[in-house]
């Protein structure tokens, strides 16, 4: 038995952030391009920068800089802002995975049934 | 802005326990019926039933114990393990719930943006 849990920050009751929006700007930061990113995850570019824009609406500033035509035919990076976010919620989901298991772990503890079974045999 | 989660206990990859289930037990275990305890919730028997039994095959043993016939024409109530799975289940939702918010606090203490409004104003 193992514990499950998705995980994402609001504004009102409106989605803001979670982890599709950071495997995007995770994607933009490498490569430099919400194309590319988009492309990479399997994603069109309209819901890409759909979904970047509506973040960027909740917070109130922009997570994007977008560089229009130039030799690269364009591209787009983070704004300091944008790489601030990035960062917190990172080390925001990180804790969380860390404290879930322990939480888990520790409150489940009395149960032998749920210790008996290594890892691997939990998912014959 | 807020975190958002939802939580659940899977076995390999079935779902087992999580917070819709929690609220049946809860109530089967305060009106000691099945049938009356989904109708409170708005569910249907069949679907509460169905949720139960999935549970006890994924964790090998019962969750609760029916009694058939006699005056009150039948009921349930929980079993030990049953009672000590809710009990477990209730402290890791607790605990968990309290330590988003803590991680939440932490990991975005450094952004203004965030902090900047009351609660009621983000509300707006």
């Amino acid at each position: 038995m193992q514990p499950k849990y998705k995980i994402w920050l609001e504004q009102g009751d409106t989605y803001v952030f979670g982890d599709g929006l950071v495997l995007i700007l995770e994607r933009i930061d490498r490569c430099g391009s919400i194309n590319q990113a988009a492309r990479q995850i399997g994603m069109s570019y309209r819901h890409a920068w759909g979904t970047i824009r509506k973040a960027e609406e909740a917070l109130g500033y922009e997570l994007l800089h977008r560089r229009v035509g130039g030799d690269d035919g364009g591209g787009a990076e983070l704004t300091a802002a944008g790489k601030e976010m990035l960062r917190n919620y990172q080390a925001f989901r990180q804790d969380i995975d860390r404290k879930i298991q322990e939480s888990f772990h520790r409150c489940f503890a009395g149960e032998q049934k749920f210790t008996s079974g290594s890892e691997a045999e939990t998912y014959k």
